[in-house]
């Protein structure tokens, strides 16, 4: 399994997770809990986002493995991230060309999730995102991925547009979704390829956008502005599938 | 405006309005407010799965429009349902074959959102919904429609497989999206035609699915089971789109 969700329990235990930079996506204290370790905890969980439950004394029993919580449990997250040679090596073993999602500035977890189950469905043979901004894998994207972070690998890289010019050099094209691209259907996107999904607020990064080899439209008949973006992620896959079984 | 949000301010208005059957979304109360209407509001909004937040008077005494806010202030949403005439016109007046999206069962108000979105930009010129069960137009659904529900009418049916046959009568075909059927790309989505959307769980009704004409697969190339909802319906829909560009 590439992911997988523990607990943690005791205050010291929890509190080196946090401090260690683990991914820590709920807590639960027992009512009436305000000491030190505890204050700090709570702090620190408000700092990272993460959920906080009361519980009384009774249920934390219950959920603990150890009986030994001393009032905290806390739940987190370990993900091993792939290298980028892993999902190339996974388009080989399969006799496929690279099929890659690469995802620039996708912050809210239900996406990045979606994405994830979306690529695996596709057939993508990976994911990357980059270290800093994006959403980490927490329990929240590992839910709305519907188990394929076990099975999809996702690569984390410091620069994006340097990882395309990589990639480029190995034979990969960059095709990314943005509303003054050609129309989707009128791309060849037969070969190994990228497929960069920006944000929906600010869409694909400059930088990152200058770096594609094409740029790919979805036709947007109405009112509103742009598709979900992981709605978008799939529509695009999808024609990458369409073209590529035809 | 198809879809709008507003305040009720007032215990008796708030009580008033949960008992009217109004789709209330978010209640702030005032800190420390512990008195029979406050706690009437609590038990009431509980049951309605609608969000608490406690807040100082000051915040309160911002937030009011009225000055006369008695401890709670209510977040409501207001929604003109269409009648399933009117997204007919609509098609008629396009000079368009009509193209409908059905949901059923679809209960997570983010693919309810994501689903109108993409039935707006698809070009679809409707969304029918039944009346149980189905996630509720909710400021949730309004947000994650990208305003959307502004602009794509949504009918309310009281039963989906009635409102199929009625619509086969004129001349509409039906397609529901489930693994056993035939890909996609095979079938001919140019007409007249209701696309059916079922929930993750469960997919489409036997009911429902007996009364379409189709059944269309999206290609599943991975390990896991199946797309989120609002991705399978962009995939969906903008494969009709496709088909209806050619």
């Amino acid at each position: 399994m590439r992911y997988e969700e523990f607990t943690i329990e005791g205050r010291h235990a929890v509190i080196e997770a946090f401090r260690s930079g683990k991914t820590i996506d709920k807590i639960f204290i027992q009512d009436g809990c305000k000491d030190g370790p505890i204050e700090t905890i709570k702090r620190e969980a408000k700092k990272h986002d993460c959920i906080i439950r009361f519980v009384t004394k009774e249920r934390l029993s219950q959920m603990s493995e150890t009986g030994k919580h001393q009032g905290v449990i806390a739940y987190a997250a370990a993900y091993e991230y792939a290298q980028i040679e892993d999902i190339l090596k996974r388009a080989k073993e399969k006799g496929e060309p690279p099929f890659l999602i690469l995802l620039d500035n996708i912050e809210d977890p239900h996406n990045l999730g979606a994405i994830i189950r979306t690529a695996n469905l596709s057939g993508a043979h990976g994911v990357i995102i980059p270290k800093n901004r994006a959403a980490g894998l927490t329990a929240a994207v590992a839910r709305a991925s519907a188990g394929a972070l076990n099975y999809t690998p996702v690569a984390k890289v410091t620069n994006l547009t340097k990882t395309i010019e990589e990639l480029k050099k190995q034979g990969l094209w960059f095709v990314c979704a943005d509303m003054d691209g050609t129309p989707m259907y009128q791309l060849d996107l037969k070969g190994p390829i990228g497929l960069v999904i920006g944000s929906e607020g600010e869409g694909v990064g400059r930088m990152v956008k200058k770096s594609c080899d094409f740029i790919a439209s979805i036709p947007m008949k109405g009112e509103i502005d742009s598709l979900n973006a992981s709605v978008a992620a799939g529509v695009l896959a999808y024609e990458i599938v369409r073209q590529r079984m035809g």
